[in-house]
């Protein structure tokens, strides 16, 4: 099943709203693009950047349903932001309704919002991708749209940065795979 | 052994720099006052005010020996953020020259610059006398001086928040620990 799948976008767009479709063909995109850039399997990116969210137009009782129904188990950070599990959920149904089996495909889409210590090259693009596709406007996007293009793992500090400070500011918890992440990329 | 013991105070001052002997007696004052408005024995915490910086004055040769010397195993952020170890070095030295054996002041000493999950009373006093005493000048100093007077906790989670995105602008490794007391207190 590629990107491309006139079925696999059908289905998509049953699921999402109509800005988190769009937003997804974004992160599609510019995951196909930093894959070229970096040297990883286009088409791979395409779809898991396509997927990323497919679990996540839901209410907040969908997706606990889901966690339940998937057997997913929350640790303490998610049982708080639930927001978090849509990585997870969104990793599932990529498997269950959409067949996707790579491991490295699912764990994009499963650590796509916290990264994780030893990230693939894969995960690195599918975070930065959702971070900086084209709807995403915040100061500063496009010094790092120029960063992503010459220094991935800069790029992705800097975004972690900024995810941690917005985290830390509106009193939210941190997810510990997120400090993870940034202290072996800056290691 | 008590606070006030001549041949203590004597005895840290050849450790310390004079600006590092006036900040322990300045956060000694400041547990000993949060002591007494939140039912923590005073004494202990005029006393873990007192030491908890007691092996931070040295070289970063003289640390490390020292980390070596009471066989410190460091962590990995640790291992890139040395400074982080004059919390377990001071512990160790307040055992061990200044004859300190209660736990919870030796924790409290530990655990000083990163705190943890399940601080006790004593060790949120000594990391937030350590924040806020008579010589630390920051923004929003003062407000959090009153906070500390009326909520603990908040005081205690604004002082991290401030730390983190200190350590975060600064390109520096965070510490797990910080983290996992932050959600703990939010939780």
């Amino acid at each position: 099943m590629g990107p491309q799948d006139e079925f696999t976008l059908e289905q998509l767009r049953t699921l999402l709203s109509p800005q988190r479709y769009a937003h997804s063909l974004g992160v599609s995109a510019v995951a196909g693009e930093l894959a070229k850039r970096y040297g990883a399997p286009v088409e791979k990116a395409q779809l898991a950047g396509l997927l990323h969210d497919c679990g996540k137009s839901q209410s907040k009782n969908i997706l606990l349903n889901r966690v339940l129904e998937f057997g997913i188990v929350m640790d303490e950070v998610e049982r708080c932001e639930t927001g978090l599990l849509h990585g997870p959920v969104s990793a599932k149904l990529a498997q269950e309704m959409f067949g996707v089996e790579d491991e490295d495909i699912l764990a994009a889409i499963y650590y796509h919002t916290t990264g994780r210590a030893h990230m693939s090259l894969l995960e690195k693009i599918i975070y930065l991708a959702d971070y900086l596709e084209p709807q995403r406007s915040f100061p500063g996007v496009d010094e790092l749209r120029e960063l992503a293009k010459e220094d991935l793992a800069a790029a992705l500090v800097q975004a972690m940065d900024l995810t941690l400070i917005r985290v830390i500011e509106r009193g939210l918890l941190i997810h510990p795979r997120t400090v993870a992440a940034r202290n072996w990329l800056l290691e």
